[in-house]
């Protein structure tokens, strides 16, 4: 057969199994997002309508792959955590990082018009890697620090486009205007402008999404699955959250 | 800041540089495309519709990867290969990889509807692997493997769906019928019971489909890009087409 | 410069610094010991000498590579475990690998005289792979494999040899007598008819020898360094050994 | 069995097979040398017993591996190609460099005596890695790099001990003389101060060591291999020399 001539080549494929007994984190990434942003006229700091769909397709992905115990989204990114003994596709690090990001990458497209009512003008895009954090301290300071990300760039956002917005400031000149402020001088400028105190600021923007699988009611239970994901707007920071996450090795 | 001290997790990231001066070659696949294509009532043996849509996702991934200077197309996998010296993001191995995952799952929604009528009633999922190929032997080789696969698959494909739609064969039948025969078993029997003289077959089925970037005409120029991707089912077992694509290097 | 020309090829050198904060243990294997100890004539089931000489220059790696906290050398293998956060020579792989084999094949020749009276008469070698155990578990996991190891190998060569040096078999009879039997018939065996309780045998032939940074006494420390390197026959089965190890983090 | 219960360890041992088809290039490289080299006062700028020992380990590394068909050496270092398709320990990385590497070591202080009649002080110790090389251009790129390493290397190095040695200088004030000069300064200082022509200096100190498998003679073939791997010390800058090389492949 004309085929088993060429069919060496498959000895060209390197393995790429990932080190078993850690903890396997894909974050994907939107590309180009800035540009993204602009064609499709979301609101400035946040828009909650591309959030949702966010969260959408991160339900999808948990619903698609049971051993996603955890995921966590801000902005045009999103992070999905394996438990520790997965063996899901024999652990290969490609074959785990392409199949969600493609499916990631479909569903926002195939649920932009139940979010969004401006239609979608151009291909979304997504990059994801996949990196293994070897126990639950340096896997949980990972969440950490994409909440405390979440957190720096909210309150930066929300002051500079409140600056933007209602304050009438150039974005350069707000961009200006916050150089070398810290975190209370922010809160301080929200609040005697614009009388925002950040603390009520809406969750979903403050602490980005939680997606997280949750036992079955007896309700939902009819339906088949023992697990259905669901989004929460909650602090991962303390090691308290991460306890009670038993489901997690 | 709170963000510093959890910074240090970036260090678990591990680089992932493909060898330089090796092509590097992407291929998707279909996943779970059996029940995809029930779904959407793909015809048998080829739906030439799903063909066109894959090709046209294709071509966008030429016109965002300039780098990539032939991709090789058949039923639900493409195979897209940048050309030897290609430095596209470092050569970082999953970011090219996921890129190209992403954009082409998110073309395919997106496109759905200038191909095909029925809705699109599930999300489509692909994975991606890259694979080196140190030189133009083994690199063409891979090429060759995919389009003899495409060939021997259609024969197959034809035939035993020919037995089914025209033969009134069972499907479990037409496989017991086709068991053991040679290409020129299939040939005579596609000839015998079905006046089909397989060489008329359509090349799209038959050859697979290339994509190639060609150089701009006057006329095309005038829309600015120097390449333009274009489809063609043509023959790429001979080391002829090879030579004639000095691009390559 | 004539250098500069060609230096570029050293883009081709891949990255290998090993995951953060996982144990590095490196293995080391004898190559060809089976014709290198008769050529020398090591006793059978064990020669005392030999094994002296591995962890004479078990030692010397230790003294050498401060972060290893502990090493299990059996036979013709040793292996060497860096502490959790070593960052010696950036973990890169074949670098620690490399250094380690390399110093205990020079030691093996340097100090054979000291050991061993027959002249050297070929060269011996080694090789050596370094792998990853993300936690305490396996970590100690791996170590109770290569102490478990020992302890079978050891009482079936006891036996073996005793039935042949002792019981004049032929070492194919003996074989053949072994098989299929378990360890308490082999210690029926030694003991009915050699009158050997295994349990007297000299612990370094049936638990194998233990490296340790052991902290320096007074007059030790006199010498300078903080920790002295020393060997042991004990038992690392059990979790009590490795709680009491609390350097190794 | 005990083992069988820890046996699952072994799960992480990471593959680590070279791509096929490229040329595996090892490098070992001495650690400590400078202190080595003072510890037993070898000559300067070159100690030709010293570079008689490196080819001595570098033959006898030819010897066990046939695969390899050209090295190249100079000061504490020496390269080993291995031939494209070489299929040796199937191309798993750390097992041959491992392997190289400790046969180096052990050999080397195996032969000290027959070459240097200080006794040996101190144990040496080489580290070694392996780089790929996809084509031909950039292998024989890789030795030429080294080649002309060596030949800036012992041009300036001539240049400095002269200056030392017949000139009185001290090693500062020569290393300070020899700033920023170019090579055909240091050929100038030679030749006018010490009436050296750098031209006529020993071609091993010049152009480093090429041990080559060259094909048995009558005579040698009694001794039964049929390749017998010897030194030259010859150019391998040219295309014309690696063109006759043609078991490379």
């Amino acid at each position: 057969m004309a085929n088993t001539k060429f069919q060496y080549v498959r000895c060209f494929e390197e393995s790429d199994a990932c080190l078993p007994d850690t903890y396997m984190v894909v974050r994907i990434d939107g590309r180009g997002f800035t540009k993204f942003c602009k064609a499709h006229d979301f609101k400035k700091p946040n828009d909650k309508r591309a959030l949702d769909l966010m969260n959408c397709c991160a339900l999808q992905i948990l619903n698609d792959f049971p051993d996603i115990v955890l995921a966590f989204g801000e902005s045009d990114e999103y992070s999905f955590l394996f438990k520790r003994k997965s063996k899901v596709f024999n652990r290969r690090r490609s074959k785990i990082t392409s199949s969600i990001v493609s499916l990631f990458s479909a569903c926002y497209v195939f649920h932009w018009n139940e979010f969004i009512d401006t239609p979608l003008k151009q291909v979304p895009q997504f990059d994801g890697r996949l990196v293994l954090y070897p126990n639950d301290q340096v896997m949980r300071d990972y969440f950490r620090w994409r909440q405390a990300d979440c957190h720096i760039n909210n309150l930066y956002n929300t002051t500079l486009w409140n600056l933007v917005l209602k304050g009438n400031l150039t974005l350069a000149d707000a961009t200006e205007e916050l150089k070398g402020t810290l975190s209370k001088d922010k809160n301080e400028i929200l609040f005697s402008k614009f009388q925002i105190n950040y603390n009520n600021e809406p969750e979903i923007f403050r602490k980005g999404s939680v997606a997280l699988q949750m036992l079955n009611t007896e309700e939902k239970r009819q339906k088949k699955a023992k697990f259905v994901p669901e989004i929460y707007h909650i602090d991962i920071m303390k090691d308290g959250f991460w306890e009670k996450l038993n489901c997690i090795k």
